[in-house]
């Protein structure tokens, strides 16, 4: 834990299209929030990174940066990725070769994504309820670690693998994780989403981590649901879940979802985790760069904002994660029918209110 | 194709927990509206298989068994699996030993699933619009082929993996297929559903082949989707599909999301479709064997007697097919906010309409 005195060491990646712009407003409310409780300003470092980056230079991620990146107390992340249709990136390179690698070579462990239905946010469900769970994601295994290759390319012979890898000590930390948090809440309740009656080997670790760490959360109920159920009970009955615990690809799919039924991909904060504390950890919108909004002011800073919350509420900053939590739950009231104002008007009236 | 005079020769596996009770439904209205179009009932062969024989006999799916199921024309499926809980069946093995076994020794490339807001079925959106597509799944590859293991199994070291397996042949006929469905159709659109910003070997294996397939369809237009953002639109806007076509993974997931926004699992059909005839296509429900209502007959058979309907349109019977689903249509209207009778009198209320 750091020293309360020194100021908060972020670096800033805004990214590509939106990116800049919402990651912009959170900063600037995360500033608000730390001088509200008489802490000093955080230093901000931003590091040009993304798409538009890598046109001009060529590079995703140098070495360097990387280097350089770890040494900050947190990371303030926007959006990356290309325009879709923009010949000149291949796809999935900026994805891959900057976000990808700051999850893996910074060991964020756990991929962290509250999913609760806020004021004035419509859900496109008729009958929502109350939607408030966290999905924990893990972060540096599964289908994600780029195994896999291909032979014959292009011919009627091609042949195409993707290999996902899991391992105990991943599946462990983020089930670990996942039980503290249940444990911690009000409802301790625990869902294992898999798909373990086919992809039995995964499944078997994934089923039998949890048993294990279970044993150690007694007062932590747990149940068990695969994959394609939970998105039934996702739409039909959101409000059953408290702590979700799945794997990298079950969790990329199943955010989103809980991003479209609490009323949008607009309000949805994650963060990446490093559990061990080897290395900083990385707050970001579940949203992507959204090209065809980008430049205009449009974008809702929402899902950066609360990422920002997430990043003060893990380098200990309590205080001021709850005043942003609790000025943006006051802005999102007051906004009539879903209507707001622009990227810049969103983020001022929620600095105002820290 | 099938001399018409000749009965129809159809394998029936009921299958356990509300399996038999659907299927013996589905059958009854399929003689139903064989008989209405004047042809000669279908011959059915019952073939008692899954988590009740496996525990009588051991056995999931014999070798002779399955040889014998590749004499009939067809296969009338209804659902397998162990109750939860039942410590005595090793979890996925009835899924995998049969139900899947017969997937891809049968050579099923094509899973076929539509989606529509049937009317009265009750939708959980606010605002599902007309929601009418078809998600043509590919059957026989991707994580699904049983790749994979583990290793220093229960260690704090173990691996496990799975390995995602996807053939230039797999992909192409599934792909084809789609093509072909969404040509035949009005709205003459196709979806590919993938990842390949992160699965980048098999997804760019599928758009590939996508892109060669579409210029053979020059009046189909396509778009590409990434499957997270897939469960976004399938949420807000179910209405912009038409026919969705993706890998077996990501189809099992869209295809019970997209049964959740249409009204309900107990209403969504499925054709596993052998698209080279070289063996019988089987059809069967989305839903599962729902242990916890089975033997009440109060589960509804709708999902199964429209999967007969496709089985009928699959063999050419394309006037009794009409009728079964416009049978279905009637008696769904009539079902107010939803509520219905037994299993057995939605069956006889069908076959009455047909
Ligand atoms: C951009 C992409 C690689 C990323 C992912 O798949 O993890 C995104 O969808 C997310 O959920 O953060
Ligand atoms: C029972 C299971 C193996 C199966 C699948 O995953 O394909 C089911 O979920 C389905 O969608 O038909």
């Amino acid at each position: 834990t750091r020293p309360s005195a020194d100021p908060l060491d972020i670096a800033v990646i805004g990214g590509d299209g939106i990116g800049p712009e919402v990651t912009e407003q959170a900063a600037a409310v995360l500033q608000a929030a730390l001088r509200a409780e008489g802490c000093p300003e955080a230093r901000l470092t931003p590091y040009p990174l993304g798409a538009e980056h890598w046109l001009r230079t060529g590079e995703a991620l140098p070495d360097e940066t990387l280097e350089a990146l770890r040494g900050h107390d947190a990371i303030l992340f926007g959006a990356v990725g290309a325009a879709p249709g923009d010949e000149r990136i291949p796809s999935g390179l900026i994805e891959r070769g900057m976000l990808l690698r700051l999850r893996f070579e910074l060991d964020h462990g756990v991929n962290l994504r509250p999913a609760a239905l806020l004021p004035g946010a419509v859900s496109p469900l008729a009958e929502p309820g109350t939607i408030d769970f966290t999905v924990v994601r893990e972060g540096t295994e599964g289908p994600y670690v780029g195994n896999g290759g291909a032979i014959r390319t292009g011919t009627p012979h091609e042949i195409a693998t993707e290999v996902s890898v899991n391992t105990a000590h991943g599946v462990r930390r983020v089930v670990e994780d996942a039980f503290a948090r249940a444990a911690a809440g009000e409802r301790k309740r625990l869902t294992l989403v898999h798909k373990h009656n086919v992809l039995v080997h995964a499944g078997h670790l994934w089923r039998r981590t949890v048993e294990a760490v279970a044993a150690d959360f007694p007062e932590v109920s747990w149940d068990y649901m695969h994959v394609d159920a939970a998105t039934i009970f996702l739409t039909t009955d959101p409000a059953r879940f408290d702590v979700i615990v799945t794997d990298n690809l079950f969790g990329d799919i199943l955010t989103d979802l809980a991003a479209a039924v609490t009323g949008g991909i607009g309000l949805a904060a994650s963060g990446n985790i490093n559990v061990e504390g080897t290395a900083p950890s990385m707050f970001e919108p579940v949203h992507g760069s959204a090209p065809d909004i980008a430049g205009q002011g449009v974008a809702d800073p929402v899902a950066a904002i609360l990422s920002a919350a997430l990043l003060l509420e893990h380098v200990g900053e309590t205080g001021a994660a709850q005043r942003v939590r609790t000025a943006v739950w006051a802005h999102l009231k007051d906004r009539v029918d879903g209507a707001r104002g622009s990227t810049a008007e969103v983020g001022a009236d929620v600095a105002a209110r820290v």
